[in-house]
């Protein structure tokens, strides 16, 4: 039995990612944080991402740079393009080609770089905008890839992939959250937030999480537009 | 049957994904090639890359940005560390944790965006260095993961990984390439090449690619320093 519990969490700045981190530190992990900066349409994610792993005590917390605006098909990353304020049945035009894949990709090789032996990321496949890289079966299906991609895995070391939010609703995400002391007011959720990290209250991720914040009978802290 | 004749090519600048993009092009694909710039130890490869590129008509070349350089365990990335001379039975320190994950997980990601149907990468499992994400067993977990991971994956459309070159020995390969018109005098394998393209003769890289060239019954166009 290994005494590893060292572990790479991706850290977006918004609420799901800062409640994994809070998981994964509850559990005892000594958590690296790993945010993108990948041509999103704000920066203040990435700033709320810096001020979470302060306010949490990550010592090691990279922004890794990757310019995905050659992706010119997802509202994200080409800044031309309209965020919805619908929800839709469909997957949205949020949507990012293979972003979870490249995320835990580099999470990855980081983590085998760190020598750490647990990658934590908070998808979720309940409260969630119906992106295919979100379900369980992708995760389990990049867990066995990883398994024979890497010098550790090969070992049989491999670095598990955990995904404690995967079946909670959104309330129940800001319930446990709350009680591991998670300041929910650090973080931005919203695809289009101002400069200075404030909400438009309309898109899907501004949706999800007002109703979550309601359906969680917490109040809700985010500031808005 | 889909008439989807486009293909995503991984192309380092290097012998084997050279061959990898004339093998697409003869199989009738037309051809987007993508290439990184990943810190690693010389930019004389991507030159090599932007070369081929033009050489062989590919319209759309993109070279991508990501600063692995955090990948502090690796030769190729962290430019303390010493490239070997010697061939080892262990995978070697040039071994980039998670690279090709990488690659063609931001592959997928493009080839969505292109409508592409298919992935070239010049993994070759014969005479290469025992990375393991260059076997067959990880291409195939990779096939898995990326169906489940995007929008054309779960419409069914799903990217094929092709790997034309993974049985093939060294020498099979440049005898392929002749055949098909390359010219690898245009290529650069070397580890440790000069800006100008002069490789070192040493490292694993160029002893695979010089044997190659003496099994084949080829002159050697290599540069040499």
């Amino acid at each position: 039995m290994s005494d590893n519990k060292k572990a790479v969490v991706l850290l977006s700045g918004g609420l799901d990612s800062v409640t994994a981190l809070a998981i994964a530190q509850s559990e005892g992990y000594e958590c690296s944080a790993l945010s993108f900066r990948y041509a999103q349409r704000h920066d203040a994610e990435l700033i709320a991402s810096e001020r979470l792993a302060k306010a949490m005590n990550v010592s090691n917390h990279q922004i890794f740079d990757m310019d995905l605006s050659i992706f010119k098909n997802s509202a994200l990353t080409n800044h031309a393009l309209e965020v919805p304020t619908r929800l839709s049945d469909d997957i949205p035009i949020t949507y990012v080609p293979a972003r979870n894949t490249i995320f835990l990709s580099v999470a990855l090789g980081w983590a085998e770089v760190l020598d750490a032996s647990a990658i934590f990321i908070g998808v979720n496949a309940v409260d969630y905008s119906g992106y295919p890289d979100c379900r369980p079966e992708f995760i389990h299906a990049f867990q066995s890839m990883s398994d024979l991609a890497t010098k550790m895995g090969v070992e049989g070391k491999g670095v598990k992939v955990m995904t404690p939010l995967i079946n909670l609703t959104k309330a129940e995400i800001i319930q446990k959250g709350m009680a591991l002391g998670v300041d929910y007011s650090l973080t931005v959720s919203c695809y289009q937030a101002t400069a200075d990290g404030k909400a438009c209250g309309r898109c899907d991720s501004c949706k999800l999480r007002r109703q979550g914040f309601a359906d969680a009978g917490v109040k809700d802290p985010t500031k808005y537009q």
